[in-house]
C-alpha cells in the first residue's frame, strides 16, 4: 500500500457536515491501491474496560483522477461527535490510518484517530435552498437591450451597429430588460446576475463612483425597482455585482484624497504608499491588478467597512434583491466577508452570496463567508473536452471527480458552473463556431451538479473573442439569431426543470469514458429517477453500449420521446442520448 | 519522483502570512525523493507578451518524518499578491508543480498554479507578543495553598493528609496564592494559567454554578482582584478558565429547566431531546461526554452566546485578567469562538486565548479564533521519547518534524506546550519515579518553541496516577520538596529567560539522532546567538560529536559554563550539554 499517497484532514472536502446530523467522509488514496476501505468511527467518549469502542462502515470508491481514487462515506453521528479512521485493504496488507499516522492494528484510543469534535448546526454550510433549482442568466447591462434611448449617454452607437470597443456605448437599459422578460422566462430561466449597475464611468460600470446610485444611463431607482419586481413576478431572482475590493477614480472618497492629499479624511480609506498621492505614471498606491483608475479600497478600516456593509444592506432593503456577486472577491480580508455574511443573512436569510474566485476556493467555503464561487475549473475542463479538444474523455472524467471531489456536496451543489462570462471569449468562439460543440456544451453544463449560468446572447450563437469581443449587442433579430439553437437550449432547461434528478436532486456518476471513441456516459439519479446521459464529443458515428440492461426495465429517451429497447444506441457525430430508465432497481453499477 | 505523495494546499500550515509582508510555504514530499526544490513565484498581474513573468526562489529541506521530507521558503511579494508552485528536481526528473497537478514545463499561466490572492493584515494570524516569552504555571487553586481556613469548605482535610479523591477538599485559596507569590517568582514564571475559579459544586470547579460569581472557597473578588495585582506587580499574567461547553448542574438556568420543563425561558439554553427533562438513569440532553451533572450550553443561542460574551468580557474589564483557556473549545461552535475572539480582543488587544484541543487544530488557528492550543502531540512525542522510551531517538526527531510542520511558525511560537495537567498522570510517576528523565522532560520543554507550562508541583517532584492522584496538595514542606529538582527547574527556566535563542527568539533543528545510543542533538539558532544542545536519553555514557568545529570558534557550556575546546563530548547517563557557541559564521549545517 502506498502510505505517501494516502491523504486526509477534517473541515474541509474530506470532512464535512452535509446537514446538521450528517457527516461526510472521504478519503484520498493512489489510483487501484485500495481493494476495501471502511471507516472505524465511534463516540469520542464510549469506552469500556479501558478501550474505546468503535465500529466500522464499508465505505465506496467515487471516484478516480490521473493519480487518486477516492473513497467516501457518509455518517451520522448519535451524539453529533465523532472520532474516526480508516480500516484500510490493498492486495496483500491491512492498514488503521488516523491523525497519528499508520497502525496494523487499531489501536483502541481515540488520540491515534481524526475528530470531528461535534456537529453545530451554526457551523453547517448551508447557501439557501432556492439556489439549487436556479438557471442563472448573465446579463451586462450595457449591451442587453436599449428600451429607453433619451437615457443613452453622448456618443451612444447604433444597436449592434459595430464591434464593441473598449470604451464603446451601446445604451443597453434597464427598460430594455424589462421589455424582454418574456423572452428570458420563455428561455426557462429563473435568476438573472447582472454586471455592476451603479454609477460608473465605463460602459462595464467596474470602476463605481457612488455605491448608492443607479447609473444614470441604466434607469433610475424608480425603474430599478420596477425591473426587480417583475423578475419577481416572473419567478426570477435578481443578484447584483458587488465590487468591493476596488472603488472607481472617481469615487468621491478617491477624488478627495486626490485633492487634498495627506489631509484627506479618507486617507485611510485605500491603501496609500506615499505622499503625494498620484495615478501617472504608476500608481503610487494599491489598485486592482495594475490598473490606476481602480484604487484597492481598505477594507481594514471601520468606516470603508461600515460604508460597504451598509451598500449590502441598502440594496436588499430597499429593492428586495436576492443576491451579491462579489467581483476580486480573493482579494478583500476574509474577516471583511465574514461581517457581510452576517449583515446580508440577517436581513435576507436566504439571499445567496457569490464569490468571484477562480481558483481552489476551499477556505471562502466554510460557511462562513460564500455560499459559492464562480466555478472556473468547471469551466475549463468542460471547454477543455467539448469545446477545445485538449483534453480526452477520459481526463474529461477525471477533471470532473478533480472539481467534484475538491470542495464538499453541498458546496457543489450550488457552485455557479458557468460557460463563459464578460471575461473570457464567447464559448461558440472557442468551439470555433462548431455549433454542435456547443449544443454539447449546453447539454453537459445543464445535467451536471450545480446551478448553471448562460452568458447572454449564447443561446443564440453570439461570437466574440475576449473583452471587448465578448460584449456585443445581444441580438434581437430574429433572422440573424440562431433559433435552433435557442429552441435546443430551451429544450434542455425545460428537462431540467421537469426533471429534478438533472439538477442537484440527482447524484453524479460517470459510468464511462472512452479514449478511442471519445464518448462519455454519465447517470444522474435520485430515489425516484434515474436519467443516463451519453455524449458523442467527436465527429464520427459511435455505437455504444449503455450499462443497463432493458430486459426487466423501460427506457426512455427524452429527447426524442422514443422507447429504447435495447442498450446498444448509436450515437451520430456530435450526437447524444439522454435516456430515462423507469424501473431502476436492478441497474447498473 | 512519486508524485501521489507530494502535497500543498495554501492557507494553513501549507501556505500562510507568517507577519504583514511575509509569506510562508512548505511542500510536503515522499522522504528522499526530492533533491533540490524551487519556489516559482510572481504577481498574479505581471504579464509581458501573453506569458506570465515569474522568477524563482531555492527551498529548504527543514525536516522530516517516517514517510515524508517538508520543503520550506518564504517570500514577501511586492504587492502582497501571489501565484506560485514548485519547481522539483528528483535524480531523474524535473517537474513542475501547481494547483492543477503536475507538468514538465511551466505553463507561463497563473491559472495552472496556486494562489495566495493578497496578504490582508487583519487576516494575518498574531497572537499576543508577550505570550512568546512567557512560562507559565498552571494552578489548580484547590490544591495549591491554604492560606485562609475560614474559607474552608465543610469536611476539609489538613493540607496534604491523604491521597486526594475525587470529592475531597483540602481548601486550597487565592491567599494561599498570594502569601507565594515570592516562590513562584523565584522559580522564574510569569504567567498563571487557574483551572476554574468560578462558583462550582466540585473541586475542580468545571461544573460552574455562577459565571460572575468567584467560589466563596477561593475568596471574593476583593481577594482575586489582589492576586491579579500582586500578579502583575511582579510580572505575571494570569490566565483563567472559561468553562463555556456546558453548564454545571447547578447552574440557575439548567435548574430553571429542571423545575419549569417546557415552560422555562430557559429551555433554548441547552439541547434537550425531550420533555420533561431528567439527568438519570441517562440524560436525555446533550452533555459534556456522558455526564449528566455538565449540560452542554447552546451556544448558538443569541441569548446564551451574549451571556457567555459578557463573562468573557466581565473579568478582563473589572479583573484586568491577561487571558482565556477554553474548555473542551473544539465541540463549541467556531462561529461562537469568532464572537468571542471580536469581544476579548476588543477591550484587551493583547489578551490570548488558549482552546483545549488534543487533536489537529487547524481549523482554530486561522487568525479568526484562537491564538494558542493546548500542544499534547508535542507533550505525546516528549513524554514517549524521555518518559515512556517508547520511541527511539530518530522517531522522537520524527515526531518533532510533524508537530513543528503540522502548524505555522507564528502559531507555533504560541503552542501551549504542556508536559502534563490536571488531565494526566504526573510526568515523575510517567516517568516511573526516575528524576534523571524528568529534568530531561524539563530541559527539553524549556528549549523547545513555544511557551512552556509547568503543572504546579512538578518542579518539587509530586507524583500522582491520574485524576484524582495527579491534583495531590502542593508540597510546601521543604523537607519533602525535591530541592535539587526545583533548583534544577529554576537554572534552566533562568537560562531561557537569559538566552532569547532557547525561547522563540530561536530556529529549532533537529541535527543527530541516533537510534543506537539514544540520543539527540538539536540547535537553537538566533542572528546574535547560536546553542546547541545535546541529550543523552539512556543510562550509558555517550560519546558524540558536535557538528561543530571548534578550531575557530568558542564554545560555553551554559550548564557548567566550561569552555568546550573540541567537539567530542562526554555526557553521562541521562546527561546533557548546552553549549553556547561563540563565533558562529562558519557553523554547521
Amino acid at each position: 500500500m502506498l502510505k505517501e499517497a494516502i491523504y486526509h484532514r477534517p473541515k474541509n472536502n474530506f470532512a464535512y457536515a452535509y446537514d446538521s446530523e450528517t457527516l461526510h467522509i472521504r478519503l484520498k488514496v493512489k489510483k487501484g491501491d485500495i481493494t476495501k476501505a471502511y471507516l472505524i468511527f465511534g463516540d469520542p467518549y464510549q469506552w469500556e474496560k479501558g478501550e474505546w469502542i468503535n465500529s466500522t462502515k464499508p465505505m465506496v470508491l467515487e471516484g478516480t483522477d490521473e493519480l487518486f481514487d477516492y473513497w467516501f462515506v457518509e455518517v451520522q453521528p448519535e451524539y453529533r461527535r465523532l472520532r474516526y479512521g480508516f480500516e484500510l485493504y490493498s492486495q496483500y496488507e491491512r492498514v488503521i490510518y488516523g491523525e497519528m499516522g499508520f497502525k496494523e492494528k487499531d489501536p483502541k484510543t481515540t488520540n491515534f484517530y481524526f475528530c470531528f469534535p461535534f456537529l453545530n448546526e451554526v457551523d453547517v454550510f448551508k447557501a439557501p435552498d432556492w439556489v439549487k433549482e436556479t438557471i442563472w442568466y448573465q446579463i451586462f447591462p450595457e449591451r442587453f437591450a436599449n428600451g429607453n434611448p433619451d437615457l443613452n449617454p453622448e456618443g451612444t452607437l447604433a444597436w449592434g451597429s459595430a464591434e464593441p470597443k473598449v470604451d464603446s456605448f451601446f445604451g443597453g437599459d434597464f427598460e430594455g430588460i424589462i421589455k424582454n422578460i418574456v423572452y428570458l422566462k420563455d428561455l426557462g430561466i429563473n435568476g438573472i446576475y447582472f454586471t455592476p449597475i451603479f454609477k460608473a464611468k465605463s460602459n462595464h460600470k467596474y470602476d463605481t463612483i457612488d455605491y448608492f446610485e443607479i447609473d444614470p444611463q441604466f434607469g433610475d431607482k424608480e425603474t430599478f425597482k420596477r425591473l426587480v419586481e417583475v423578475c419577481h413576478e416572473n419567478g426570477i431572482r435578481v443578484m447584483l455585482d458587488a465590487v468591493f475590493n476596488h472603488s472607481g477614480f472617481y469615487f468621491e472618497a478617491f477624488q478627495d484624497v486626490l485633492k487634498n492629499q495627506e489631509q484627506s479624511q479618507y486617507k485611510d480609506w485605500f491603501h496609500l504608499r506615499e505622499f503625494p498621492v498620484k495615478p501617472l505614471p504608476e500608481p503610487n498606491y494599491d489598485t486592482f491588478a495594475f490598473t490606476h483608475a481602480m484604487p484597492k479600497l481598505n477594507t481594514e478600516h471601520p468606516e470603508v467597512k461600515e460604508y460597504l456593509l451598509q451598500v449590502g444592506r441598502y440594496w436588499i432593503e430597499e429593492f428586495d434583491i436576492d443576491g451579491w456577486r462579489l467581483d476580486v472577491a480573493n482579494e478583500v480580508d476574509h474577516q471583511f466577508w465574514r461581517e457581510f455574511r452576517q449583515v446580508v443573512k440577517s436581513i435576507k436569510p436566504d439571499a445567496y452570496i457569490l464569490g468571484e474566485i477562480w481558483h481552489d476556493s476551499m477556505p471562502w467555503l466554510q460557511g462562513d463567508q460564500f455560499d459559492a464561487v464562480m466555478n472556473y475549473p468547471f469551466t475549463q475542463a468542460t471547454l477543455d473536452f467539448f469545446a477545445k479538444d485538449e483534453i480526452n474523455a477520459e481526463q474529461f472524467g477525471q477533471q470532473l471527480t478533480k472539481v467534484l471531489s475538491n470542495y464538499p456536496k453541498n458546496v457543489n451543489e450550488v457552485a455557479f458552473n458557468l460557460l463563459g462570462s464578460h471575461d473570457t471569449p464567447r464559448i461558440l468562439t472557442i468551439c470555433k463556431e462548431n455549433k454542435e460543440k456547443l449544443k454539447l456544451l449546453f447539454l453537459f453544463q445543464l445535467s451536471f451538479i450545480g446551478t448553471p449560468c448562460i452568458y447572454y446572447g449564447d443561446e443564440v450563437g453570439i461570437t466574440g473573442e475576449n473583452d471587448p469581443g465578448c460584449r456585443k449587442c445581444m441580438d434581437w433579430n430574429e433572422e440573424e439569431q440562431d433559433l435552433g439553437l435557442l429552441e435546443f437550449v430551451k429544450k434542455v432547461i425545460a428537462l431540467r426543470r421537469e426533471h429534478a434528478v438533472l439538477g442537484n436532486n440527482g447524484e453524479f456518476t460517470i459510468l464511462e469514458t472512452n479514449v478511442e471513441t471519445n464518448h462519455v456516459i454519465y447517470s444522474k439519479k435520485s430515489d425516484d429517477e434515474t436519467i443516463l446521459i451519453a455524449i458523442n464529443n467527436s465527429n464520427k458515428d459511435v455505437q455504444i453500449n449503455l450499462p443497463c440492461d432493458f430486459t426487466d426495465k423501460k427506457g426512455i429517451d427524452l429527447w426524442s420521446k422514443k422507447q429504447i429497447r435495447s442498450s446498444k444506441v448509436e450515437l451520430d457525430p456530435f450526437g447524444f442520448s439522454l435516456i430515462q430508465i423507469k424501473e431502476h432497481r436492478h441497474i447498473i453499477q
